[in-house]
């Protein structure tokens, strides 16, 4: 019918001509069907949102405060707020270097928009959140992919002969922490060798900690930001934390580039007080964040482990995969030649079953992570996991 | 201190070296002190937001959907009453060319990224809402301004002699009704002249209908949206007519847009279904919608004629002005070579009284707004207005 005629007539910018309609919301939507047990999205536990704390704190905004639905200025208050969460991850900073945002996504965006010059190159891992490489899409920029160990992170080494090379990539994006999608931890010195380089080579980190707070371990390590307040921009949320649907987050970055940040968002979607962000405060005023987050690491932690466990009974031999200390995900390596993207079909069909294939999060082009999968952990209650693995091991001792 | 050289340093792109911390932030601190009458910011008036409707249709949210908070797919009910809100507006559409956004900037924001390459030429009017040219900013658009007539608005003979000179803008950006800043709405011919020259030379039109719904008339003109569903590209927002702290707002577009659009806005905040999404859907479900709209347009009403009498009373001679059929704004042009940006130190020094200059309107380098100021009258009760006029009478009588 005449919607293509019309598309082709759509008097769009040469990038916007080449999005396509998405082969991954297809995707989504299959393995969101009823009755498939799904390991594949990143979400948080709907179940564990402290949605009786939020309902108060919302009814306390409405009712006490009279420019709670109005335009204002960015609420102080809560970048306080933010100074004491970043300080018990391990962060000195000050309200002047947090900037609030509508989630960790329009962080990241806003940062790209600052540092990205149309064309120039960035520097990224090989396996990465997908969210990110559609920031980059309308720069045509340029992908530095390096590799990376799922257990041990970005490849150092690799970096460093990057930019030893001569290239000069506008930033390096990376996740210190409950890597997306490997769920990977990089080890101390790992953290103070990359932030070195980053100095050394004045190049800009996008530090994505979004899933930083969700820690399973008793001392985790403070993310780069702690060793470096100037080369390393760091960007955290509350959607993992409290819930997706307040979009709430913010940057920790120097200060002199706040106001840019302000401008940006300003065109963007204005910068003003939210009354989600309105919200977020009175319920970190309520003091109940803290035991709300232990009991989000307790559960998570379980749920881990289930999943943990039930991948050493049911995988096939020669599979391997990552044990994160942080986070929501599992990424499970099968042997070469096996081709995710492929299996998933069966997966749904046979048993209904679902994960997202590594190819999800390759690098534009590449196919390295063919015979890979990520596994969510967060949204499926115990027995669930256990369920789900034993399914997905059926299929793949089929397949063989 | 440091912080100067820290910004030297920044590794910024060159755009976004040239922002400056906002002379505008500064004038906007001025114009909001206490004490200040102030006619300067276009704000809604917070004391007839539904606050106790928003209320309630947050509690119910919360207590009746189990996935409020979590990220979902964007709500299809709400796209429902949009395009509802539309017929009211004289607009047939469908909800599949309803496109959800975090307000109307959100709108414009998107529709820029996916219509102008960087350095392509736009049309706008030589008097525009400057969050547009904020927009704009990024791509070093070539700025092709149009001039504006106060009570009539864009003037189409420009228009006209632009595109019948070579020039093909990415788009046109334009208010029908209720124009920021100048309070003027277009005759019926001048609407479908422009809906004419936007087809025949292919041009799109994002029609900015923010205040469109705010009308003091009893037939009010339908928006351009309504003449041509493929050129013109419609962008309306809950800002004004529930709360801007909402941040609910929206674009029609051919259909053929919106997984494009949904693409830009993931990469952008996520395209989820926010709390504050669900909020509204649950206030329109409450049908008090048209009632709220009706208090609204009668107490704005009240105000828009309380500021054009005491203009009447309290401008000099050879001052004109514009008397507004919908939105929030009113334009007055003092006698040529008046400075009003001048002016203003002087108004809230002397007089403690706030509006905002014509020069703030100006197409980047523009001088010809120079003697006009814009004045608001949402945000003002009615014995304010009187009096903040007669301040700018009395500061504008001691010049002479």
């Amino acid at each position: 019918m005449a919607s293509k005629d019309v598309d082709t007539e759509l008097p769009l910018a040469p990038w916007a001509r080449r999005i396509a309609p998405s082969a991954m919301q297809d995707m989504l939507q299959n393995v969101t069907r009823p009755g498939v047990f799904s390991l594949a999205l990143g979400l948080p536990a709907a179940e564990l949102f402290p949605t009786q704390g939020i309902a108060e704190a919302a009814s306390r905004v409405l009712a006490e405060q009279a420019g709670a639905l109005q335009y204002s200025s960015t609420l102080h208050a809560l970048r306080e707020h933010v100074v004491a969460l970043m300080a018990k991850r391990g962060v000195r900073c000050t309200s002047q270097q947090v900037f609030l945002t509508t989630g960790a996504q329009q962080g990241m965006n806003l940062l790209v928009r600052l540092l990205l010059e149309p064309g120039q190159a960035v520097m990224l891992e090989d396996r990465v959140y997908s969210g990110f490489q559609q920031v980059l899409d309308p720069y045509q920029a340029r992908r530095l992919a390096v590799p990376t160990d799922s257990r041990t992170g970005i490849d150092l080494d690799a970096v460093e002969s990057v930019l030893a090379s001569g290239e000069r990539p506008a930033f390096l994006y990376t996740m210190s922490d409950g890597h997306n999608p490997l769920g990977a931890s990089l080890a101390a010195e790992a953290r103070a060798r990359l932030v070195k380089l980053a100095r050394d080579y004045r190049m800009p980190i996008i530090e994505d900690d979004a899933y930083g707070l969700l820690t399973y371990e008793e001392s985790p390590l403070p993310p780069m930001r702690a060793l470096d307040d100037r080369w390393v921009y760091y960007v955290g949320s509350f959607s993992k934390i409290l819930a997706p649907a307040l979009r709430v987050g913010w940057v920790v970055v120097p200060e002199a580039m706040v106001f840019r940040l302000a401008t940006v968002k300003e065109s963007s979607d204005i910068d003003t007080a939210t009354f989600t962000q309105r919200v977020v405060l009175a319920y970190l005023d309520s003091g109940k964040l803290d035991a709300h987050l232990g009991r989000l690491r307790q559960e998570y932690r379980l749920r881990r482990d289930t999943l943990l466990g039930a991948l050493e009974t049911h995988m096939p031999k020669g599979a391997r995969w990552t044990k994160p200390s942080s986070g929501m995900f599992v990424w499970v390596e099968l042997p070469e030649g096996t081709d995710t993207t492929v299996l998933l079909a069966k997966a749904l069909e046979l048993e209904k079953v679902a994960y997202l294939p590594g190819q999800a999060f390759s690098v534009v082009g590449g196919r390295s992570a063919a015979h890979c999968m990520r596994l969510n952990f967060s949204n499926c209650e115990p027995a669930r996991i256990e369920e789900a693995v034993a399914r997905l091991g059926r299929v793949l001792a089929a397949r063989g």
